[in-house]
């Protein structure tokens, strides 16, 4: 290995469905299944190492071309690889988000470019027997927190029966979710997916989870459905009971004109998507925390440099989440683990995915109160499990789902479900 | 080595001296011994990585102090770097700039920390069989282009022989200076240490490169001794002569109040010299380009976050440099290498210094038409040669010399050599 170039020789490009329950957002709710792609590169001494992202139709042809682009490249330039992913690209860079709408500014480069970074890393990790998180600068915690991410949610998907969580579409449906999920995990921060009911309800249950967990942070997130005036009545309302507020309102314009008067602070994952988000939020003053994802902000590599940037501009940095698979909660580990400003909790949908369902034997990915401990094997600490993979791709092509749609699913139940903002 | 931890088990730091030429700048002459400190640290399986930074008495007592904490850190960890390097420093940080006055704001953990960074990415190197460059994302240039950096200058030392460069006082002197440096080592760029003479001498000298190199980017530094007035005038004098005027005044709002109005770009060594001062650089539109320097930025993975930074708040990236060796030189080239947004040429002092004065044998280091083509062994790509090394300690030992001190050195030959500014 030592001093030898380690080139790229193979890159699969899997996509695959797991099922996923009735989980309600400002945009509709999760459809039956979710969709992800797993790619693996192979290197020339017959190393491998994988990546997780999103599934969608767009996505998923981008990455397919950027795959053939990266055969050749050494595993060791990362520099290289963002320069293959924008020619593999080109000019094609609008949608493909995979998020529901939710989140669309992100940098479509950055995007494609994530699982094969995250992939990259574990070779890298692999051949040097390091752990990921070495080769970001060293764990500065052996256990990375997590929270509790609550839904308004269905009892189950419609025609289909209950699932083991039930109905949650009160706030005491809330309190009795949040308790089992920190009975099984240990968690000590908690996160509201709102958006869903008209403010007051999702105040009352802000309210009702802090008397059940009087010592737990608490956040709420309702996607941007809120005007600003709304925005700022909920931000006093709450003053003193949220750890942070994310994304009541939509754009860097609307945030600022509520974080200069907000006694509490403000998050995002929607106002600021990447980099050529920065410099516009940090002149308006829009946001006091950026939620960091390496699925969208490029991979670990570039988390770092986000990190940095939130130093040196007095940000604060937590961690966002979308619906996942081992893979990604074991990048999300690493990347966290060496991560020192990342002090928040961060978000994971892990406790929605079935424990049977995933592409990677998840035994070394542990909860113990609340937190993952860092993997320590070389690379990521996950392997591929190929039966696994087979089986979640075969219930990709038979699942039928092709593009998260959570309005259109929504839409089939309620016709007339409204997506004008602000809705309140 | 896979998998095994890799402790820090010793940590040397030696103070070296090597000759440095009559060299003039805004606040004096170069002594006849330029300092720098070598650090080398080895781990438990007796790989050793080596590190270069001024020599100062201070800044060698940091550096002592912390090379103790640092025994039992894990090489890969560089979080923990940064963290021994804090709690060694505890809250001892001003002074000990070691740039004779010239940067006084730059963080002294980042400076302290800086050698041991650079000598930790050389074993992790060495461990792993990849260069250095590898470990930063890898080289986008097989060369890093260098600039021709000239200096108002003496002949000799007084009460020495004239040095083998002779004087260069006034524009003729400095073009010849110019094309011999040039015709040595084929920079493409040249850059000329101001703030000597009166601007309008300086404005002649840059003139007179021009008419002698009419296709190579030309740069004029003063060191800040000029006013705002002086640097608006100069600025629009050499409009579209410079490629930038690098801190003609001194402070974030002296030179913000000239970007504001300058044809030509500035850019900073001295207003912008820790992350501290980015974000009111970056409000008040201070500067253009920042010329960063790892051995006061932190090193080099620190310095691939200023280098993110920059390109997200839209500021150009140069290289600034001191008198140095080449364990330096080296560390730059790997830097610079990795780093997509540094598209400058970058400054060293090399041709300045004795070429049989070194702690590495500089084999490795070669200059081709204005560039060193990047090291592809293991780690920085250059040994250190402890019988230099402990020549160049001895004659630290006998010189005399322990702080820098151009000011000090140019009185005792024009007692009335003033230090206020602005100057001009």
């Amino acid at each position: 290995m030592a001093g030898t170039s380690e080139r790229v020789v193979d890159v699969t490009v899997t996509p695959v469905a797991f099922r996923d329950p009735p989980l309600r957002n400002s945009v509709g709710v999760h459809e039956p299944y979710a969709l992800r792609t797993v790619v693996e590169i192979t290197t020339e001494s017959g190393v491998s190492g994988i990546g997780e992202t999103y599934g969608g139709t767009l996505h998923l042809e981008r990455l397919r071309r950027t795959a053939a682009e990266l055969v050749g490249m050494e595993v060791w330039s990362l520099n290289d690889l963002i320069a293959r992913t924008t020619r593999a690209l080109g000019g094609d860079t609008a949608g493909g988000d995979g998020m529901a709408g939710m989140v669309t500014g992100s940098s479509t480069a950055d995007r494609v470019m994530a699982p094969f970074d995250v992939a990259c890393l574990d070779i890298q990790g692999k051949l040097v027997g390091r752990p990921v998180c070495d080769l970001l600068g060293g764990a500065v915690r052996p256990s990375v927190p997590y929270s509790a991410y609550l839904f308004y949610k269905w009892a189950g998907h419609p025609g289909q029966e209950d699932d083991d969580w039930g109905a949650a579409l009160d706030p005491a449906g809330l309190v009795d979710q949040a308790r089992r999920m920190i009975d099984a995990y240990g968690f000590s921060a908690i996160k509201l997916k709102g958006g869903v009911f008209p403010p007051d309800e999702e105040i009352a249950a802000v309210r009702a989870l802090r008397r059940a967990f009087p010592d737990h942070p608490l956040r709420l997130d309702p996607n941007a459905v809120w005007s600003t005036e709304t925005s700022l009545r909920v931000a006093r309302e709450l003053d003193g009971v949220l750890q942070y507020l994310e994304d009541p309102t939509a754009g860097i314009d609307g945030m600022a004109s509520v974080a200069g008067r907000s006694p509490t602070p403000l998050a995002t994952n929607m106002c600021v998507v990447s980099f050529d988000d920065l410099a516009p939020a940090v002149a308006r003053g829009a946001v006091d925390i950026v939620l960091s994802d390496h699925h969208f902000w490029g991979g670990l590599r570039r988390c770092g440099q986000l990190s940095a940037i939130c130093e040196t501009f007095g940000l604060g940095l937590s961690m966002h989440s979308n619906s996942h698979l081992g893979i990604s909660l074991a990048a999300m580990t690493h990347l966290a683990a060496a991560t020192p400003r990342l002090t928040y909790a961060c978000d994971t949908h892990w406790p929605w995915k079935r424990p049977d369902e995933d592409v990677v034997d998840p035994a070394p990915l542990r909860f113990s109160g609340g937190g993952v401990t860092v993997p320590t094997a070389p690379g990521l600490g996950v392997e591929l499990d190929r039966e696994a993979l087979a089986r979640l791709h075969r219930q990709y092509l038979d699942c039928g789902l092709r593009d998260r749609d959570d309005t259109g699913y929504m839409r089939r139940f309620d016709p007339s479900f409204p997506t004008e903002t602000p809705r309140w």
